[in-house]
């Protein structure tokens, strides 16, 4: 992942895929450190929005209280798609702020797709690229 | 510095500003994490070049071998400028590579501009956004 960020043009084709992941219009993206926020950034600067990023804390991925306006809509991205887990943690922070978070996207998956399987259980849309 | 990047105008605008610190043609962004990757994406996605993230650890940050090509100038990017202890580290893994880096960007610095003394000594121009 890192290695695609330093290719000008893989990262830019990847970011502009990853934009395209959205189905409809996004006010912001949410992105777990330290390598969701890379993607992150440079997506939401594409789409001329803002990225509120998720610092990894041992306890999970934090959010400020009030980071997040009510009814907007944002698209979760990362590098990675294993257990799940931190975009779950993501999508309970977002709900508690009363923001949708419906679409995810990543630039790969783990291959026993346990992850993916546990997104779309809890009614988000999962768009892998690789 | 998360706050800015939530914040679309600000983020725009502030990726923008840091993109201009460039004096002439850069191959590439140099940048730390965990905040300056944020910004630096931002940035080599607006100049249409790639990202080289520099991963902190307890002992400074950290670059694979053959990260960079030799001759490649490089711009430095990251939110605070403090000590400059980790600019001068970054300055030190590119020299060892045989990159250029002579222009460091920052979102802001300390007060006693101690790092910018120190990153200057070092032939580095500073910028800060303030």
């Amino acid at each position: 992942m890192l290695a695609l960020c330093a290719d000008p043009a893989a990262f830019r084709h990847t970011v502009e895929r990853l934009a395209h992941c959205a189905t409809g219009p996004v006010s912001r993206i949410l992105s777990p450190g330290p390598e969701g926020v890379i993607l992150g950034a440079a997506v939401a600067y594409h789409l001329r929005i803002g990225l509120v990023a998720l610092p990894r804390s041992p306890k999970g991925p934090l959010l400020d209280d009030e980071a997040l306006q009510p009814g907007e809509v944002l698209l979760y991205i990362d590098a990675h798609l294993a257990s799940g887990e931190t975009a779950e943690a993501a999508l309970h922070l977002a709900e508690r702020q009363g923001a949708d978070l419906r679409t995810a996207a990543f630039l790969n998956e783990a291959p026993a797709r346990a992850g993916r399987r546990r997104l779309e259980a809890l009614g988000i849309r999962v768009h892998v690229l690789g």
